[in-house]
């Protein structure tokens, strides 16, 4: 008999519970009816003493202290790479197993990057309390939608092109977009705290440091991170990565090039059949994958399948795929995580 | 000496006068102090006998009427491409060069597609009345800041996501998108008449028809108007074309492959010698091309200009492009080929 590793009735803790991800991830508990035994709430000191709801009981926001994981089986994080470096470690050291939304640990060859549908196989294979690291919200959605391709074919090459939501700034930066629509339409001057710019009506090129070969961080996320996951370091990625005025659910053009052929068929079975997607691509009627049907949707859509011919018959396909950035981006994913830890 | 095609003093006609590229079209003409000795403008039935402003004149708009090209220069045609079909034969008929904005002859092999600073050779050996095609906007934008380094090294394949604006769609769909940001934030029901759905805060498939092969009408126009641009059916395109909420300019989000190889900087030093385009490509601040940003500008703005280690080194670049949609990927272009006729 294999002896669990968590309790069936875990007692948890949410780091960071006051923001766009905690707040979902709160949500989702009760959704999904996660068999938490208790549930505990941190934040920063400035929202301690608030008020949360989490699994039908009220629950007060306290702040982190030195000893605070004691008891925890399962710590979610989605605050800071500073606060998760700061404090997952401690919360393992308490016995803790640490779910972390930060990019603090993604890299960290010593932990999993785990998406529950592409690897969740090494969550299985995991024995001690430790860090496991959610990918970035890009990279997530992305290979939802193409880890089953790469699995039937061996994905060579990606070139994509995202579409990214507000929500990946977070919660400050929804509230900036959805109030420039608003002051837009008034005629009065738009505030622009967190981007520095018009955002309604326009676009840029993502918010992140640009490093010397002129990727920005995002856009090395989706290379380093997919490399990883698939334990494939020879796939090739180039992306470019660009913020749109959309509230909550990223969009990536995606094409792809293959080691082995497939045909455009073989890709939209292969793709119906798995798990977490959902096919939108009805030509006739021009319905395909849209931020806002993805929007508070588990599933990614994924649609605008078609053969690529620009590349040898059989070695390229293009596809579009929407997700919610907030949940199967990040809260959603982060809950999967558990959920697979608690089911061995 | 070579005898002038057109008089320097042009009669010239506008069909489509009241739309969004007519008005453009109008407002060039006085910015440009284009040399008309005489604007007509000519609009449907519904808008025949308002009054508009051209080269600081009141002019009366006409309906089209057999005959009604007699004297006629130059005639703009920016209305659809039913009427290009039945009137622009007609318009060459009575001596006028025609030059229109539909898609009716674009890939007719009788007649040029021109973007002056790619192909305006072509029109210089023009000898007689003919129309002259304006290529689509999206094929405009992507060419002015890919031909230069085409020309430099030779693209063989260019895999294209755009973030295309409402004004493709005319000024009805802009108008339906700043309503959208109104009526949202007042928590009012959205109008959907012209694209069926909500816009603000969203985006999706190009609302254009989708052949067999999966590919709809405008990613199969980049491929198209490219190759006959260029005069090279070999060169390889795969486009994913999205709209976009904003209003009126086009951004592209471009791969290149080379035939042979091109460094970074080399690329940058031909697009910044290149006519027609600005380099917006600040990578310490962050600065890069936005679609507000080419609002109202005659230059397409072209940045993120970057090597891609995702190909042979030397063989990829990628780089992020937007402009002004009504202007250089219509109206602009259409006036900049009738002074490119005029110049000779």
């Amino acid at each position: 008999m294999i002896q669990a590793r968590i309790p069936t009735e875990p007692a948890i803790a949410i780091v960071g519970a006051t923001g766009a991800v905690g707040e979902e991830l709160l949500a989702l508990l009760a959704e999904r009816s996660f068999p938490a035994r208790s549930v505990r709430v941190f934040a920063s000191a400035r929202s301690a003493g608030k008020t949360l709801r989490a699994l039908g009981r009220d629950v007060t926001v306290e702040p982190l202290a030195p000893g605070c994981f004691a008891g925890t089986n399962i710590a979610f994080f989605s605050a800071s790479s500073a606060i998760s470096k700061e404090w997952a470690p401690q919360a393992v050291a308490s016995g803790a197993w640490v779910i972390d939304k930060s990019s603090a640990f993604r890299m960290d060859q010593r932990y999993t990057l785990a998406i529950p549908e592409v690897n969740g196989a090494e969550l299985d294979a995991l024995r001690a309390p430790t860090i496991i690291a959610v990918p970035n919200c890009s990279t997530i959605i992305a290979l939802m939608a193409v880890s089953p391709l790469h699995r039937e074919a061996g994905i060579a090459r990606m070139v994509v092109s995202t579409y990214q939501a507000a929500s990946g700034a977070g919660a400050a930066a929804m509230a900036e977009l959805a109030q420039q629509a608003g002051d837009w339409s008034a005629g009065q001057p738009l505030q622009t705290p967190i981007f520095g710019r018009q955002y309604i009506f326009n676009l840029f090129s993502h918010d992140s440091a640009i490093g010397a070969d002129g990727q920005n961080e995002e856009e090395r996320k989706l290379l380093e991170e997919t490399r990883k996951i698939w334990r494939d370091p020879d796939v090739a990625i180039t992306a470019t990565c660009v913020r749109v005025p959309v509230l909550r659910a990223h969009s990536e053009s995606i094409n792809l090039t293959f080691r082995t052929p497939i045909t455009e068929e073989r890709a939209r079975a292969v793709l119906a059949a798995a798990p977490g997607i959902e096919l939108v691509d009805d030509r006739a009627a021009n319905r395909f994958p849209e931020p806002i049907n993805a929007t508070g949707r588990d599933a990614v859509l994924v649609g605008r399948i078609r053969a690529d011919h620009s590349q040898a018959a059989g070695f390229g396909l293009n596809l579009f795929v929407s997700g919610d950035q907030i949940r199967k981006g990040a809260a959603l994913n982060g809950l999967q995580i558990a959920e697979r830890l608690l089911s061995v």
